[in-house]
């Protein structure tokens, strides 16, 4: 095996790359600020029982374990930030009021998460602790589909959907941990057969509500029809109101939604509300977000929360300016070719000094010349 | 245990030293471009053989071990990120000419270094390969400083020493690495007791030469005490000439310096010039550099390469303005209010909508309130 080869599904972020990385991160960040959002960044390891909120297997199974040498506990290299965040809202910050967050970073996972993707990805996302109410839902789409715009994204679709709906049916069904995964992965899959099957034996009024959940899709029409086809239990309702209330919200602020019940959250910790925003080209969700209410009870403080994260990196096939023109000057001790360099370089230019330059990615479009006794700069040939 | 406990020596970076390190990171990263460096970032894990560069048994037990499900084989959670970008200069970009890179991320060590270190430092820095000339370190230093100043570093003092003395006297006592490590360490003490037992039975030149190391220390007359104290090997006057040369350059460029012959690298990689810089308040040196000729060997490319790094976090305790300025504006839908909070956030202005605000660390001065039918910002008594 050679020295320099990546493991699978790991890879290097070479210059063109990281230049839309940063670009993108900074934008993100600054607008998350201006929403009064403040920055926090936890480490990228710790105990295994506190990268978890729950009894969370599947985050577990993709989180690397590495044992701490300083007092030989397990300890998890973060596959989520959110857990993290969570830890500290409830302990390091522990306010009484709103708290908005912001964090961007790695997360590494031990597989990846479908074919195209990388064990690896950016985390990036913007998270509301201590708000009940839907304007916290309203801030944390208006962030996700403003990130998206910032990167380039077009054609971005919101989604939205309740975990509520489906958990009310399957606590209404009495079903234990097993049937309700199955029965979860049946309607993300949209699988009416295996569905067909797990309900069968159900009293009709669940049963139809389950089959109905993956025909639930469309505009603010199929909020009228859910009313109808999914039972009429108070859970229900609520949620059904919910998503009534923040399709008004959403109209007001100009912002395109459809509804999709059937659309399930991408954590195991999402307790409600689920928003995720898809757009052409792209395999899966851009940028996932919702309702994770109780996410800190595990530290001993459940405060309801919502919130958004997308991986940057999945966003830099998107088409972005390459270049930034260089200066070349060359290399010398004379004071004013010095200062002359100096000089461009404080009002923002990229000054190359001649070691010797590889003109491959930097690209150079002037050089700096002595012309009557005076450094200037030149368009070159 | 608790869920919320952190290890030892890992800790959060809360909002205000999260706003400190990522200012910093913003103006070193942009202070690199304007040089014409290019950003790459290396994966935090790869394969163990990747992230030393030679048999580095120092950096191998820094190195956390993890093993990748999909082969097995066992990877390392990086703990210094030069290796990464000797791999990337080698093997990704493989260019001609000279290649400026720089990168900005977190490595993690198994054990801190030092009592008050972190087990995951912020390291930054910048890095030249294929240009064998001082103008190279020159650059490097530079940078060094202006990060630091940058940062809001006081008082900087930069060190210059060279490994190739205490190499070229080590070759002519034909040491093999055992001793030679117990006589590297005793000079980074400067327990001259210890180095005296060790350079005992060697001849007169040699051991007068490394006692004399420890004492070469001050300004540029140094170095010609170092030419009559040292002995007359061909790598001692060429490690000589070169720090002649550095020092010229950087006095034409107004950078004072001292030097320490004793000064010693922090890397095993190191094999020349070593210029690190040291200030007031701080137990280590702030900032490390020097060359790292051959560091791309084990990737099949040898390079001549300078450069430096320093640890973000380690200048987290410099004053820093904790505060931005914020403003209230009320919860609603309506347009004009809507329109107004979009218009001062593109102006740049940070705006929180009230869902019930804790202020313990956003600063809100002022609020946004409707009078005489316009919204308007009013500064908060």
């Amino acid at each position: 095996m050679r020295n320099w080869i990546l493991p699978e599904y790991i890879s290097d972020v070479l210059p063109l790359e990281s230049r839309q990385l940063e670009t993108m991160r900074r934008a993100m960040l600054d607008l998350y600020e201006r929403y009064g959002y403040e920055q926090v960044e936890p480490p990228l390891v710790e105990y295994v029982e506190s990268l978890l909120t729950q009894d969370d297997s599947a985050l577990d199974l993709k989180t690397f374990k590495l044992v701490d040498e300083l007092t030989g506990r397990q300890m998890g290299l973060r596959a989520d930030i959110t857990p993290q965040v969570a830890r500290i809202d409830a302990h390091i910050l522990n306010r009484q009021g709103v708290t908005r967050l912001s964090y961007a970073g790695s997360v590494v996972t031990t597989r990846p998460d479908g074919l195209l993707a990388n064990r690896q990805p950016r985390q990036i996302g913007a998270e509301i602790y201590g708000c009940a109410d839907i304007g916290a839902d309203v801030e944390a789409i208006e962030l996700m589909l403003a990130s998206l715009e910032l990167a380039g994204v077009k054609d971005v679709r919101l989604e939205i959907g309740h975990i509520g709906l489906f958990n009310a049916m399957a606590d209404a069904a009495q079903w234990q941990s097993e049937i309700r995964q199955l029965a979860f992965n049946a309607l993300q899959q949209k699988d009416l057969a295996v569905l067909q099957q797990l309900t069968q034996s159900l009293p009709d009024s669940l049963r139809d509500g389950f089959l109905a959940l993956p025909l639930c899709y469309g505009g603010a029409e199929v909020l009228d029809r859910a009313r109808t086809k999914l039972p009429a239990l108070p859970a229900v309702s609520e949620a059904l109101d919910v998503l009534n209330k923040l399709s008004a919200a959403l109209i007001t602020r100009g912002i395109q939604m459809r509804f999709d019940l059937a659309e399930l959250p991408g954590s195991y910790y999402h307790t409600g509300l689920v928003f995720n925003a898809y757009a052409t080209g792209f395999v899966s969700a851009v940028a996932r977000g919702g309702r994770y209410d109780r996410v800190g009870e595990k530290f001993g403080r459940s405060r309801p929360a919502t919130g958004f994260s997308l991986d940057l990196r999945s966003l830099t096939a998107i088409p972005f300016p390459a270049h930034r023109a260089a200066i070349l000057a060359p290399q010398g001790d004379d004071a004013a070719l010095l200062s002359a360099i100096s000089a461009l370089r404080a009002s923002g230019q990229t000054v190359i000094v001649d070691l010797g330059v590889d003109v491959t990615e930097v690209h150079i479009n002037r050089s700096l010349q002595l012309i009557s006794g005076q450094w200037q700069v030149v368009p070159l040939q």
